[in-house]
C-alpha cells in the first residue's frame, strides 16, 4: 500500500510523462498543418497514431487505476487544486478506459477513410460518393458514445458532447437554443433591412503585400500581450492555434485582395493563444492546469475577435494604424466605412465565412441535425433535404447544392459529432465575460479606444487563464460574472451593436 | 515458448514502433533548429528527453531480451536481411542495456549545463571559465565508455566511437590517419606554394538576394534527384540534414554577400538526403533498414560535395546556371575562376570553413587529442597548449586564442567523443566509392558535365543506399569497390585535383 499523497505524487509524475508526449503531438500536427510537403503525410499519420498508443497505453496502466483509488481514499489531505486535479484525472482514465481498443482502431481507420472520400465527393458537389462512408462513421460514432455513456451514466449525446464540452449537456444547450431560436431569425431580417439603409460599405483597395499584413498583424498581437519569443505565426489552409504555453503557435492564410478577413482571423487565433499562455505555472502539465473545453476557448477567442475587435472602441485606434502601413485614404478607410464592414450581417451558406448574428443559426442547424442522426430520427438519405430546409427556416435561403449544404464542414465526416454547440456556447459566453468585466472594471472600454488591452487581459487572467480547471465550465462562469450562462446578455450585445 | 518466426516478426514490431518515436524526435529536433522560438527551448528539451524515455523504455524492455534469444536459437529460419536485422537488433539492445540508467542522467545533464557554459565560454575565449564543466563531462563521457566497453568487450575509445562508426576501430584509424599524417604538411605546402602562382580568384560581387539563392539551390537540389514532395529546404545557424526518409529536411545559411558556401552547403547535406530517401522501403523502420554509421553518412554528402560539385566537369554544367539567376558578368563568373574559387586551398583555423585538403589534419589533431584525453595521457590543464602546439605541427599556424582553437567545436563539450574521425573516414570512403563508380560506369563522369546525375545515383542507389545496414561498413566497401578503405585513393584524388 503506497501512502496516500505518494499515490497522488506518483499519478502527478505519470500524467506530466503524458502531457509531454501530447506536447510532442501537438509540434507534430502544426508542422503537418504548416511545412510538411504532401509526402510525408502516411508517415506523420503513423507517427501520430504511435504516439497516441503510447500515451493511451500510460493512461491505461493497470496500476494508474489503484493509485487513484488509494489517492481518492485519503482526498482530504490534498488541497483545492490537488482534488480538482485528481478528479480531472480520473475523469481521463474513466474515458481513456470506456472505449475497447478495437472500437477506437475502427472509428479512427473509418474517419481517416471518411474524410479523404468527403473530399472528393465535396468538390464534386455528390454527396451520395460519400454517403456510405459517413454511414459507417456514424454507426461507430454511435457504439463509441454508447460505450462512453455506460461508462459516464449520461446520455449518448452528453457523453460525446462532454469530450469537446466537459459538464455540458443538451438539456441546457436545448433551452439557450430555444431561446435563440426564436429570437434570430426576426432579429437577422430587421438587422439586415436596417443595414440596407446605410450607405453600402466599401473594401478597402488592395493589392496588400503579404509581407505587410503579416508585420500588421504581429504588431496586433504585440498590442494583446503575444510574446514572439514565445510563439509564432505562419500560414496554414485552416487558421488554428496550436503549440504549447511556452511556444503558441498562431497560424493564418492571406489574401493579397483583402486584408480584413485575414486579420480578424489573426486576432481570433491571438484570443486562444492567450488563454494558452495564461494557464497557471504551478500545474504545467496536469490534467487540473488545461484550458476548459472547447466553448470555453472559443469564448477567449470570440472575445477578443468579436466582442473587442468587432468593437467602434477597438477600431478607433487600430485603423490609423492600418491606414498607415498600408498607406489607404479615400472613404473606404474611414472609420464608419470599416466599422460596416466589420459588422456586416448577411445571412449566407458557409459557417466559417458567417457573421456574428447568423452565425448561431448554423450551429443550430447542425445541432439539431447531429441530435436527429444519432438518435435515428433522421436517416442520412434525408440529411441533404433536412439541411435545406433548415437553411430557409433558419435563414431564409437554400444552398444551391450540397456543396454549400451538408458537405461543407469537416466534422461529421472526421468523427467529431457533439462538437458544432461549443462555438455557440462560445460566443455567449465571451458576451457574458465581456459584459461582466466592462462591469467589474469600468477602465477596460476606455483603454480599448487607446490601444492599451492591460486592463481586459488582467480581468480574464485572474477570473479565467489563472482557472485552468480548477472549476467545471458552468461554475467558473458563475465565479466571474455571477451567474449562469445566460442568453440574454448575448441577445443584448446583439441589440446593441445592431441597434435592432 | 514463443515460436522462432514469432519471436522475430514481434520484434519487427516493437522496433517498427520505437523508429516512429525516434520519428518524431527527429521533427523536434528539426523544429528546435528552424522554427522554434527561444522561449520554447525548455520545453521542447523535456519534450526530447521524455521520448527518449520511452523509445529506452521500449528497447530495454524485458522481454525483448527473451524475443532476441528465441530468435537467434532458430536463425536459420531467417533470410539474409532478416538475420542482419536481428544482428542490428541485438547490438542496440546491448548498448541501451549496458549503461545504467543514473549514469546515463548524469551524463546527459553535465553535457547540458556544459553546453550551456561552452557557448558563453567561446564568446570570451575564456578556456578555464568551461574547464571544469567540461572536466565533469569527460568524467562521466569515460565511465560511459567503460560501461559499454565491458559490454562490447571493445576497449573504451572503440566502445565510444562504435556509436557513430558501427565496427570503426582506433587501430583502423591509427593506420589510415597515420599515413595521412606524413603526407599532408608537405602536400599542403605544395598546394598552397603553386596555388600562388596562379591569378588570385575573384568572389563575384553580391548582393545575392536569398530568394534568388533558395531558387538557385533548389534548382541543383532537383537536379540531383531531390523530391520537395517528400523534402523541404529551411535556414538553421547550423546546416543539417533531418527529417526522416519520406520528409527529408535540409538546412542551410545564406549570406547575401556570398552565395557560394551556401550553395556547396546545400549540395552536401542533398548529399546526405539522397542517402536516406534512397534507403530500401521494404525494410523502413527496420534497424537493418538504417544508414550505416556517420563515417558512411559523411561519404555520401563529400562524395556529392567534394567528388562531384567542385570538380570541373561539374561547374562546367553549373556556372552558366549560377551566370543566368544572378545576372552575372565579367571575370568572377569564369569557369576557371569559380574552380580557384571552390578549390582553394589555405591552412585556417576553423573546422569547419576548411578545405578538403587541410580539414584532414584539423580531424588528426582532434583524434589525438581526444584519445589523450581519455586515456589520461592529457589533461584539460594542457589541452590548449596541446592543440595549438598541434595546429603549429600540422598546418604550421598558431591560433590568436581558444576561441580560435580547443573552444571551437561543439563535439567535446556536449559529450560526442569519438565522433570527428568519422569526418576523415567520410571523405577517405567518398573518394574510394567516386573512383570505383567512375571505373565500373564509364558515362559517370561525362554525364556529370551535362548535369545528368542519373547514372551515378544509379549506382550510389544499387551499391550503396539500397543496402542500408544489411553488410557493416568496411564489408559494404569491399563489395562495392573491391577493397576496403584504402588512404591512397584519397591521396590520388587530393593529386589529380591539386596537381601536386
Amino acid at each position: 500500500m503506497v501512502p496516500p499523497v505518494v499515490a497522488y505524487k506518483t499519478l502527478e509524475t505519470r500524467f506530466h510523462r503524458i502531457a509531454l508526449l501530447s506536447e510532442a503531438t501537438s509540434v507534430l500536427n502544426w508542422d503537418a498543418a504548416t511545412v510538411m510537403p504532401q509526402g510525408g503525410a502516411t508517415a506523420r499519420g503513423a507517427q501520430l497514431a504511435e504516439l497516441r498508443a503510447v500515451t493511451h497505453g500510460l493512461i491505461t496502466a493497470p496500476d494508474i487505476g489503484d493509485l487513484i483509488a488509494e489517492a481518492e481514499e485519503n482526498i482530504n489531505e490534498l488541497d483545492g487544486w490537488q482534488k480538482a486535479n485528481l478528479r480531472e484525472m480520473a475523469h481521463i482514465r474513466l474515458k481513456a478506459n470506456s472505449v475497447p481498443e478495437d472500437l477506437v482502431v475502427a472509428s479512427s481507420r473509418a474517419c481517416s477513410i471518411c474524410e479523404t472520400t468527403w473530399r472528393e465527393a465535396r468538390a464534386e458537389a455528390d454527396f451520395p460518393a460519400v454517403k456510405p462512408a459517413l454511414q459507417e462513421v456514424l454507426n461507430l460514432t454511435r457504439k463509441v458514445g454508447q460505450a462512453k455513456a455506460e461508462a459516464t451514466g449520461l446520455s449518448l449525446y452528453d457523453a460525446l458532447l462532454d469530450d469537446y464540452e466537459p459538464g455540458g449537456r443538451s438539456a441546457n444547450i436545448d433551452q439557450l437554443f430555444t431561446k435563440l431560436r426564436h429570437f434570430l431569425p426576426d432579429f437577422i431580417q430587421r438587422v439586415v433591412d436596417r443595414q440596407q439603409a446605410f450607405p453600402p460599405s466599401q473594401k478597402p483597395i488592395g493589392p496588400f503585400s503579404i509581407s505587410k499584413q503579416k508585420s500588421l498583424a504581429k504588431k496586433f498581437m504585440a498590442a494583446f500581450g503575444f510574446d514572439f519569443n514565445h510563439g509564432r505565426l505562419d500560414v496554414s489552409l485552416h487558421p488554428f492555434c496550436g503549440g504549447i504555453p511556452e511556444d503558441v503557435r498562431v497560424t493564418t492564410r492571406y489574401d493579397e485582395g483583402d486584408f480584413t478577413s485575414s486579420l480578424m482571423g489573426v486576432l481570433h487565433e491571438t484570443g486562444h493563444a492567450l488563454y494558452e499562455r495564461g494557464l497557471p505555472l504551478p500545474w504545467r502539465r496536469q490534467p487540473v492546469g488545461e484550458a476548459l473545453g472547447m466553448g470555453f476557448h472559443e469564448s477567449q477567442s470570440l472575445l477578443i475577435e468579436m466582442q473587442v475587435c468587432r468593437s467602434r472602441e477597438f477600431l478607433e485606434w487600430a485603423v490609423p494604424i492600418m491606414k498607415e502601413i498600408f498607406l489607404g485614404s479615400g472613404p473606404a478607410w474611414d472609420i464608419n466605412n470599416v466599422y460596416r464592414l466589420y459588422t456586416r450581417v448577411e445571412p449566407s451558406f458557409i459557417r466559417v465565412d458567417a457573421d456574428e448574428v447568423t452565425y448561431p443559426a448554423h450551429i443550430i442547424l447542425r445541432y439539431q441535425l447531429e441530435r436527429a442522426l444519432l438518435n435515428r430520427d433522421l436517416t442520412l438519405n434525408e440529411l441533404p433535404t433536412a439541411w435545406n430546409d433548415g437553411m430557409g427556416d433558419l435563414l431564409g435561403i437554400t444552398p444551391p447544392s450540397d456543396r454549400e449544404g451538408c458537405l461543407q464542414d469537416l466534422h461529421w465526416y472526421d468523427g467529431a459529432w457533439g462538437y458544432f454547440p461549443t462555438y455557440t456556447i462560445g460566443a455567449m459566453t465571451a458576451a457574458q465575460l465581456f459584459d461582466a468585466a466592462k462591469y467589474q472594471d469600468t477602465s477596460i472600454e476606455p483603454s480599448i479606444a487607446e490601444g492599451n488591452f492591460q486592463p481586459l487581459l488582467a480581468w480574464l487572467s485572474n477570473n479565467i487563464h489563472s482557472k485552468a480547471r480548477l472549476l467545471n465550465g458552468p461554475n467558473l462562469l458563475i465565479n466571474a460574472t455571477g451567474k449562469s450562462l445566460d442568453p440574454d446578455v448575448f441577445e443584448r450585445h446583439l441589440r446593441a451593436r445592431y441597434d435592432c
